[in-house]
């Protein structure tokens, strides 16, 4: 990770051989949830990542699932605090075996892609995360799903801090516009040298990409 | 860690013999800084937290003062091309022996207090503060200091994920109200179950202590 | 994690209510492994590994089962390299849907027992075992199965460094005698402060319990 | 670090643009500690540790120096009550300002050189050694100092984990010869994929390299 040349553009940061797409926290999270696509916040987000993840898989980019998970072996008593305080409450909150934990309608992993499990807002801590980027020789990640002011930022910042590049994909986070996507996109682009691009931006170049620069197939 | 009892009140969490105050980044940052005090939008917090620091060392209350320092061995190439698109950036930023590194005028750490080294937004990554909370048996952290979308921000996701109970200290924060002081504050009330309070409160809890109930000196 | 009070004997060690279980690595490992009992070197430990986990359910121990689990996306070069050179190795080394990975015939983990994926010799490193040990508020850790020099000794440091008292069940760990064991258990024993106890020594203070000091049912 | 080639000989492992010297634990460790060289088992490691770092420099060799350092914010219960039982014990163990902690004679770290504060048996645990190998993109540790069954044995696996190649240079490690050192070293040959030479070895190669092969001067 010593490079001398910075990825500074956005043709750098997409490249498919050193880049991954992070998948973040696209689960229905809620035992009792509607169809993914009944969801008003949702609905946008969802339709322009299951876009953005076909075509990646076009050029082989790495792809990892960032999954909810918890049990009593997880949930810290500060955590089980802020639980409690959230309507509709239950203590099986993302439990294995319920629906909470399902991804969204349309998000299906395939063979080769990764799913990695996460016990907390931050997608590093407690997990083999960074060893998943460095394994794949990653440079760049793409951050698309997720919470803005939850996920996405924490994964910003965390990515960040071990030395990745950083693109958000502006019309793949939820919500895609409004004073929380304004204010951590600001922050990320100002502060962490993230690059705000739209998926259609990022598939474009992936479309004109020659064969010999697409990633390899697993 | 696993108490029944959560810590749900501000005396609860403000309890010097298992809360520690974490000061984030009070440092003069800019080779080139006034007077501290001269700094507008550092003036009225910078007044605040110092008043908080008196305060808190009444009850022996564990304070550690978190100092960023830089060189070639800490700067990752994504870290060098964020700063390189900073208006003012230098090489040596942030680099020992420079006035940048000195904290801000008033903020002067004790015998018996800590100085924690960091090396990127996260007070967290790539140092013992987790290690340093588990010796002294720290179950909230008190967060003032920092910018507040950048290592506040930061440090409250962190500590939730570890397990440490939360209290913004709202009038020692950088800066104090604003759109991104309500969104942090917001998201951390809300989802990190963090209770956002005044100096003011917090010195009033301390000054009614017992004598029993103050830390004990080190 | 502040206690005053050391925790210096087997029975403080070993309570229920504080007492972790770690069964390290006890995976068949081999996609053509033999019965688990027809190994002669795994046979002895296997035995007393087996009747330490039984007696300690009747207390409600918590257990936690450290599973290897490898892929593309978690095998450093490094790893690889290592890899090639050992007799019989192939590349799906510890696949999923192998036999590599499924537990030596009589370790079944049970409903509300955890199950640790790891992906190196550490189980610390890249996943949630210290989250798990704090969420059940753990302090002593009992280390069983495992290579003595391998995952043994260096679960042995790993605890240590993070605050986690030890006790190495010296006939349930693999092998139980010879100069490996000797210099491994010594050093732990000199220099980590941990208590090397058997099997037998355990059960009984276990089985001397009074109900109200056995773990709660999960 | 997803090189396709794999770092296999000694060569390739000793080169200074890929390649740290990790001098691990060289302190006084005694506040009455004698002059270093009077130190029987310290003497003869000493002295080629000391050629080895020279030679290093020659080369412009990224050297870091790790180093203890404790006070109440970083000793944990379990590590307090191991060091209470050893002999001589003293509550101020490797506390900053006492002659404990200062290197041995001969071990003088110069401008460029790092230094690493550690605060337990892992030097990577709870600091920033993994982000400093990653700043100068470091892709083999050599080990030298420390303990063999300690330090060194414990920055073997945990380097190993991070995707590190290794090699342990045997007349530069505490002891050189010996049950612990044989089994220390066929161990992480065998299963670190590590490389045993002597410091003579190495040295050879550093000389024999031409000027442009040679790290870049910090």
């Amino acid at each position: 990770m010593n490079e001398r040349v910075w990825l500074r553009t956005l043709e750098q940061r997409a490249h498919p051989q050193t880049t991954a797409l992070l998948v973040l926290d696209m689960l229905k999270a809620n035992p009792d949830a509607p169809p993914s696509m009944d969801i008003p916040r949702i609905k946008g987000p969802l339709h322009h990542l299951i876009q953005l993840i076909e075509s990646g898989r076009r050029v082989s980019l790495p792809i990892i699932y960032v999954r909810n998970s918890h049990s009593d072996w997880t949930v810290l008593p500060n955590l089980r605090h802020a639980w409690s305080s959230q309507p509709n409450y239950h203590p099986q909150h993302y439990a294995e075996g319920t629906r909470a934990v399902e991804f969204h309608d349309g998000v299906e992993p395939k063979e080769g892609e990764a799913i990695l499990i996460k016990h907390s807002y931050s997608p590093f801590a407690h997990g083999p995360l960074d060893l998943m980027l460095r394994c794949r020789g990653i440079k760049t990640v793409l951050l698309i799903g997720g919470a803005v002011m939850g996920a996405v930022e924490a994964a910003a910042k965390e990515c960040f801090v071990r030395g990745y590049y950083l693109v958000i994909v502006s019309d793949c986070v939820v919500p895609s516009s409004g004073p929380d996507f304004d204010i951590v996109t600001d922050q990320a682009a100002d502060r962490l040298g993230a690059i705000v691009a739209s998926s259609e931006e990022i598939i474009r170049i992936w479309d004109a990409l020659p064969p010999t620069e697409k990633g390899a197939p697993t």
